[in-house]
């Protein structure tokens, strides 16, 4: 069991990274308001301790270290309207597709969109409970499910409709996986204090204005029972996220649509864990990391 | 650069787990015919050099350390014949799916097959050049792709078609992505030695009987093209990858159709590289391995 309440991953004022335990002010559980953490010490997904130490937060980083993720899951259509927004059948089983963990980013990172994904139309957000396995795990009962969970946090699934439509052949993964296509944060709620994910507040703000809005009661397959049937033969790791699903209000099921442009403001928040809002960046040249 | 030639990972005779440049019989270029290697020192992705201590191979392990990986893509429908026998349009851009990390295992491991995956049809291989991601990179053009490539395996993308298509609500990954559904091996060619990497022989034999046969020659998308084309706003990691797509001649494709069956035996092979061999294996329980 997890010994923090809320980790954050975080720039101090030294100028160094730390884990810690964020400090919110009574009557605040919005995350990306935290000031302070408690920093934590040890392995997040092992032995950690909440230390006395406390230091101020300059930046919030995406919850955890990019070596410490493994693998990205992602459910389609988890949510009924979605899946009728996107003219889908409600699926019988998960739609189960991957990002890869370099398009994970934090809560407030720009989303960079490469030449490549500026062609077309389709831009979209996709505001989604994400749940992170703290313990290797496989068969999982649902009854057990969620002990296997260090915590939740929220992401956004941005996506571009005619990559992952169209152009991908009719594998979604290609047009969500670049760069920067998965923040999120802005910490990750403990699951002692979420002990049940299926009662949250979801929504997207688009420029400030809601787009979507829904509850995760509302998902055709609860976290639990996405544990329980992803780990079927399939060995879950430490640090492995999952993205369950975006509800109705995505621009691509709007009338009429509306697709994100440079300089727009895209916040996704998640009840009890808080929020995070990231400006879109169209990228004019690619990029020179090497 | 890579200072091996044949880079393997194996149990010595000691007990130990080494990274190794496999020593060959003159005339032989199968890795898995080896039965002694160099020791490898160092960083494989990095500063690392080939010694002269000499170990025996007991066990020729997947080439990569597990925690070396990041993300398996995989491409579908790469081969023209492939694309047809599936009834499927040939793409106009590589169609893209992942398998995760954990789907890897060895050139001999056999390939669970859990309890979920023994019921309905479609049990299947598919024989597959892989290319491993040697240095970090992003839009890299095709030109210099090649420059990125540590070296390369033959790997079995191995399938229940039921999951992967009609279970899978049309997304792949999920009926290829089970614990050890993904053999490779037996090695890895470095890239200095296989400067073409799309004239070469690859088959798949079960039970003995050739099952698919052709040339990396046939890829629709080539292995630079490839690599050019997904380092487009992604950034490709050291350790990552991919699976480069199959032939014609899976069971999928065949009239009648074959599917696999527990004790079967698949090889893959692509020539200049090696043999995985790998028995099917119906798992009753399933696994305890926590």
């Amino acid at each position: 069991m997890a010994a923090f309440s809320r980790l954050v991953r975080f720039l101090a004022r030294d100028g160094r990274t730390y884990y810690g335990d964020a400090i919110l002010p009574r009557g605040v559980s919005d995350i990306s308001k935290a000031k302070q953490a408690r920093i934590v010490k040890g392995d997040i997904f092992g032995e950690h301790n909440v230390t006395d130490q406390v230091a101020d937060i300059r930046l919030l980083l995406a919850p955890l270290a990019p070596e410490d993720v493994k693998t990205v899951r992602c459910l389609g259509l988890n949510y009924e309207m979605h899946a009728k927004e996107s003219k889908m059948p409600i699926p019988q089983y998960p739609v189960v597709f991957y990002k890869p963990a370099t398009s994970l980013s934090g809560p407030t990172d720009p989303i960079p969109i490469h030449p490549l994904a500026q062609e077309g139309t389709g831009l979209d957000y996709e505001c989604e409970l994400v749940a992170v396995i703290g313990k290797r795990c496989a068969d999982v009962p649902e009854s057990k499910a969620l002990d296997y969970v260090l915590g939740y946090a929220v992401g956004n699934d941005v996506s571009h409709r005619d990559w992952q439509i169209k152009r991908g052949g009719g594998q979604w993964s290609l047009g969500k996986g670049f760069d920067g296509w998965a923040p999120y944060g802005p910490g990750l709620v403990s699951s002692k204090l979420i002990k049940d994910p299926q009662n949250l507040r979801i929504v997207t703000r688009l420029n400030g204005k809601v787009m979507q809005e829904s509850n995760t009661a509302d998902m055709i397959f609860s976290v639990k029972k996405t544990i329980a049937f992803l780990s079927q033969g399939t060995t879950l790791l430490p640090g492995d996220l999952i993205f369950t699903g975006t509800p109705q209000g995505v621009g691509m099921g709007r009338n009429p649509q509306v697709w994100l442009k440079d300089g727009d403001v895209v916040e996704v928040e998640l009840e009890e864990v808080g929020t995070c809002t990231n400006t879109v960046e169209f990228v004019h040249k690619p990029s020179s990391k090497l």
